[in-house]
């Protein structure tokens, strides 16, 4: 497989970028990679790392996209950005796959311009995999779409479940709406709506999820608007680096507590690695004509590496075609049932 | 203080609701307490308790409003709720404030419909306050505005800085904003929206917040609309219960991991303590003509405690006057702001 990676993006770029490149070649042998952005700089990182040329190579993009730029005037603006380079590698084939940790906005305007959506598919939408007290879930939409339709909602879910269904294996994977309660009545217009629309698909939807049953594992899928994943996803992250941090500091002050503490650290050690974003690495956007994987601004070479792996097997499975296919049945047999009721 | 506590209201009602209206009075000798809801059931509970009645009345309503209920449905046909019957012995002057842990939708609009809003707040709004690896923030709103506009945002803005200064102190509270990212291009329309507002307004307005700063407890007052509050607040109960869950059964799989685990006990409760929703009680709704304290709906007893305590604190200090006149003056520097620039 060959990946193109936007060695520009993300908060630590290019350097831990092109460390997660590196590693990525070392550890994986059916994996090369396009570097893509300002050569000059990614050769003296490469240089100053001493890696062995022949399984990475160099596609130079002049320009770089910054975190806050607004996503209309990049794409019209910045056309010779790595974002735009590296999804271009994808639509000519010269790349299996891209990945990105940059502006999360504008990979998927470029991906939806240059890729296109699949055939019932009006938005891509990203889906994260997040660790519960059970097994994962796949939170569809995680960032891409902040404004949605009812109907968005109920294309995240029919590409939620099949993304669930090939990735984590789940047989009927149980789909639940985010809202502010579990009762049909709960929710805003969005939600109430969409709740309609899931609960004809054909899907097992269990209804509406409430925030405090999110990580229960009780739900395989669950579905929302892109800002509310975005703060879902966020939050939690924010929340269970606080969490550790107050734990270690209540432990700190007590004698008895370190000693503990010392007793306890596999443990710890073991539950931080189930609740390490950079082991999921990053998550595709679903509903695009390629492979296209988006990284957290804030990956280390290690969430690279496996957000590299994400879109490798992605692409090796050729996991948007199924779901291409998916919505198409899943859409069609929608549209069977509204009439059939009419 | 004379609180009225809605006795129906809640998952465990009534008899958590009137074990928790005991110990206040026994706890706090200034508080009395009305019990409001089916004079019957209410009286069985006691009686079981062997409460000495002095300081405890009861007040009866032979309606008590589901939780799945449509709040439009709920106000319009339930006139004899206990909600309702709560709310109106505020308004008669018979009760100082009141309590509820039932449906805040219903609580919201009973309150907005008896007491009325204070001038320049279309909307109350609830505050709630959270624990942080700093000190605590007031988040606002926590669930009672499911739509809303900017300047919604900007009264929550307003209301909240007042309400963080009188409850928590701070004397320039620093506000933040909910959205996507940082920058003042990320977010959806409501934010960018808001977020202009909330710059030109007399505050200190520190700018957007991503979901992943939430609780580093660099903001003092965190503005969002209340489905985005709502999915703030239950998504990290719900994840801080999973991780302690999480961690627990991570030691319980190793020797040394479960004699750490004694040692560490006396930090862990202290840090259960800190994150615990239940000692925070009830979050008011800000912006109404009274006192009205929303308890969440799996309110233990120690929680109806200490929302009862909130309340009287609440009435006592009249709080919301305070709020009342705070916002009527921002909103008149606002106006004053928007006309200077023209």
């Amino acid at each position: 497989m060959r990946i193109a990676l936007d060695a520009m993006g993300g908060d630590y770029a290019p350097a831990v970028n092109i460390e997660g490149a590196i590693e990525t070649v070392s550890d994986f042998e059916d994996i090369d990679i396009i570097l893509v952005g300002d050569e000059l700089s990614i050769r003296a990182e490469l240089d100053s790392k001493r890696c062995p040329p022949n399984r990475i190579s160099i596609r130079h993009a002049s320009q770089t996209v910054r975190m806050d730029e607004s996503p209309s005037v990049a794409i019209r603006k910045k056309k010779d950005s790595s974002i735009r380079r590296a999804c271009e590698l994808v639509k000519n084939g010269e790349a299996d796959g891209f990945v990105s940790a940059g502006h999360s906005g504008v990979v998927m305007a470029t991906a939806l311009l240059l890729l296109g959506t699949s055939n019932c598919v009006d938005r891509p939408a990203i889906a994260a995999i997040m660790p519960t007290l059970k097994a994962p879930f796949v939170l569809i939409d995680a960032g891409a779409n902040l404004h949605c339709k009812p109907e968005n909602l109920l294309q995240f879910a029919l590409m939620g479940n099949t993304y669930c269904r090939v990735i984590l294996g789940r047989s009927e994977p149980k789909v639940a709406l985010v809202s502010t309660g579990e009762e049909d009545t709960k929710g805003n217009e969005l939600t109430r709506e969409a709740f309609k629309l899931l609960k004809e698909a054909d899907i097992n939807f269990m209804g509406n999820i409430d925030g405090k049953d999110i990580f229960t594992g009780n739900a395989d899928v669950i579905v929302c608007d892109g800002f509310t994943g975005n703060v879902v996803l966020k939050t939690s992250e924010g929340l269970a680096d606080a969490l550790i941090k107050m734990l270690k500091r209540e432990v700190a002050n007590l004698t008895a507590g370190r000693i503990g503490y010392l007793l306890m650290k596999p443990a710890l050690r073991n539950f931080k690695k189930k609740t390490d974003y950079d082991e999921y690495g990053g998550a595709p956007l679903l509903g695009i004509n390629g492979t296209c994987i988006i990284s957290h601004g804030r990956s280390t070479a290690k969430a690279i590496k496996n957000a590299i792996k994400v879109a490798s097997d992605f692409a090796e499975n050729k996991v948007y075609e199924i779901i291409a296919s998916a919505i198409e049945k899943g859409i069609a047999n929608h549209e069977r049932i509204k009439v059939a009721k009419k």
